[in-house]
């Protein structure tokens, strides 16, 4: 969702006064009737919603990613209190990286280093064994999904997306080939603007069980039949431009279902959660057939995020094997197109680029991000050789609020270790 | 569900014509119109339960039971094919232990001699890191917290059932205690004939959201509420005998959560899952507020239900702790009354009795068991070192189906063991 445009956000209660478990939320038995929360409208945003995206299985249908039975991967650790790293903010006032995480409603950060858990922090109802949502980090697996089995050759990134899906033959993707579909250059009429009862994220959400249904809805039953309704922006091509869209990676999950053969949650299971030796389920939202919310719905544990950013910061090794191949990685760190990415006008994002639905960054630091819209977000920074990752829920989805002090907390942090200003004792 | 009265069952696909994986249920992106089960009446039998006991999560919403960050206990493995053991049935014919797993509808069963994996199976969409529905067998979890909590001294079981939750006062439950719910000696209107359409079971189930509600419910909203609307039977007095009531235990978890002053699927997890070492999370299903359907709500993994039946076979000693007191195992094991049971006529259980909502059999062997009413069951034999735990979906629920093909497998492969028939390797 770009909503970077929004300048002026209201006001909202703080990280501390936001803290579910001080709200006393679901507590006691039965919790007081103004303490519940419900899979209803009124409750699926902040301040609730800081509950709830640390308790998604419990207000919807979820479908299982297991971690299998092998043994568990090990994350060494090397604890270091890096909170009181500092950064400068826009007014040129000095800030911690805990107040970043503060600012940013921070449920739960680990900064690896060198493959170390430097740090590991929870908030609120997080705790090390409890999935969040990790709302459009969810988009960076299953494009890693996909550009695996590009690599593989089990599907052509040149083929159209009707080779694989023929019933899209009259939907916006009629005319268009995978790798636009991975790499977000598809020209269609998908609008998140809540405000607008025409927009198409009212059916999508319904129609997926990622929203409670409205009583009046008439729209698709199931996601399956939302994705058939979309059509094409006439005013566009397709390979113009990135436009951000979540129905592309619904459209992808689909030809991943078709070519694999496996529902998504199983599949994602045995290629890549099971290969890096998670240490606990993970798990999709689904509709009401069972449909994983592929755009938004996956859920992990703040440790198994991190295991992935290491897998993806590794070239893909990790846990004593080649979890992803190497060339996956590359082509996500070095094939994005910076001009197709310019015309989306990311204020915080100028210079980076989409590739396989992860965002590229600098690259003088080797640095990349999978992003979810209320601060979820994967951060790889090569050059120092450190991952961060972290689950929140601040209430507005907004880059331009999220991004200032998340992008000058990481870049001090990596600074630090980069200069060698914090204890060798991380290095 | 005591339907042992129920004799001539209407005929039913067999084992092999109604595996889940066959029927083709579920296969496909999205899969074929008559091949979706949704979580609807139509969906919610046989055999479409083949294929649901083994996904309700998709299904419903649900409550994580974490399997926390300790190591995983170990299960060591010493294989032997015990499928052609044989029992004699009541015609005189001679069948196997493989037969018996296909007349009970079997959808996994893992044998245990002292403490080894002896053998371990799965049918249709089962497989080891799938969850099933334990229905019934959950009541032996609770009951088992419950005990543990009288043990510890926190739960006064000679106390009122009020004493812990007044709401209660006006219930069936006023003037009943504590040990009375854990040993289902409640007088309480609760009938589960769904033929009758003002039995109870119906706003349990609906409020539970353990059953899709009917377009016209109009019944208790959540759990809680159905709870308080439970009534006395008046033509008894508590404790006069055994009365298998689903209700009571979940007025037991009311009780536990109010002791505890914790979410019943945290709880479980504190005491008992991360102490064993399970391998897996659980998880319970829940109602549209969060709460635990601990009547029969729990869903496992086969090896952590083994888990839990060699802490009860090892009178609470596993993963190198005493995961439950020794006397916990022991009140089960020794102080049911056989009097008060032997009213409730259970033709096959002759001789058996209920303690802490554990089924206790023959004294001379040392049997328990914990029992779901699909067939889902786990089962020790002290004498021989045996514990044997099984996920099923008999199209029946009835005792009078199950048992005879169970106990007579069960009882030879025990003899099997016990008179040393079984190869030496397994001893």
């Amino acid at each position: 969702m770009d909503r970077s445009n929004i300048q002026d956000p209201p006001e909202y209660e703080d990280q501390e006064q936001s803290d579910p478990l001080k709200k006393g939320w679901m507590i006691g038995s039965p919790p007081p009737a103004d303490k519940i929360i419900k899979f209803i409208h009124e409750d699926n945003k902040f301040p609730q919603m800081r509950w709830s995206l640390a308790n998604i299985r419990q207000l919807v249908p979820t479908a299982q990613i297991s971690h299998g039975l092998g043994p568990i991967s090990n994350l060494p650790q090397r604890p270091h209190d890096i909170s009181q790293v500092q950064w400068v903010d826009a007014e040129g006032n000095t800030k911690t990286f805990m107040d970043m995480m503060n600012l940013t409603y921070t449920d739960g950060l680990m900064v690896l280093h060198k493959g170390h858990v430097v740090y590991e922090k929870y908030f609120g109802v997080m705790n090390p064994t409890k999935p969040h949502l990790a709302m459009s980090v969810t988009k960076s697996f299953v494009g890693t999904l996909g550009a695996i089995l590009v690599h593989e050759g089990k599907i052509d990134d040149t083929k159209q997306v009707i080779h694989y899906v023929p019933e899209l033959a009259r939907t916006a993707y009629g005319d268009a080939t995978v790798r636009q579909v991975l790499d977000m250059t598809i020209s269609v009429k998908y609008s998140e603007d809540y405000s607008d009862e025409n927009a198409e994220v009212w059916n999508y959400s319904q129609s997926a069980g990622s929203m409670p249904r409205l009583p009046d809805y008439d729209g698709p039953e199931t996601l399956y039949e939302f994705l058939l309704t979309l059509r094409k922006d006439k005013e566009h091509q397709h390979d113009e431009r990135f436009w951000y869209k979540t129905v592309n990676t619904e459209i992808l999950a689909w030809i991943i279902r078709r070519v694999t053969q496996k529902p998504l949650a199983v599949y994602l299971s045995e290629r890549i959660w099971q290969r890096m030796g998670a240490a606990d389920d993970a798990y999709f939202m689904v509709d009401s057939i069972g449909t994983e919310s592929a755009g938004g719905g996956f859920n992990t544990c703040l440790h198994d995020l991190a295991r992935f950013g290491e897998v993806m910061r590794n070239r893909g090794f990790f846990n004593g094997q080649q979890v992803i191949p190497a060339e996956v990685v590359d082509d996500i760190k070095f094939n994005g197109d910076k001009k197709k990415f310019e015309p989306a006008g990311y204020h915080t994002l100028e210079g980076w680029s989409y590739r396989n639905m992860w965002w590229v960054g600098e690259d003088a630091v080797g640095e990349f991000e999978a992003r979810g819209i209320h601060g979820q977000r994967i951060h790889v920074n090569t050059k120092a050789e450190m991952t961060i990752v972290r689950y929140a829920s601040h209430p507005y989805a907004s880059n331009i609020i999220n991004d200032p002090p998340t992008q000058a907390a990481y870049r001090a942090l990596a600074n630090a270790i980069i200069f060698d200003i914090i204890i060798e004792s991380i290095l």
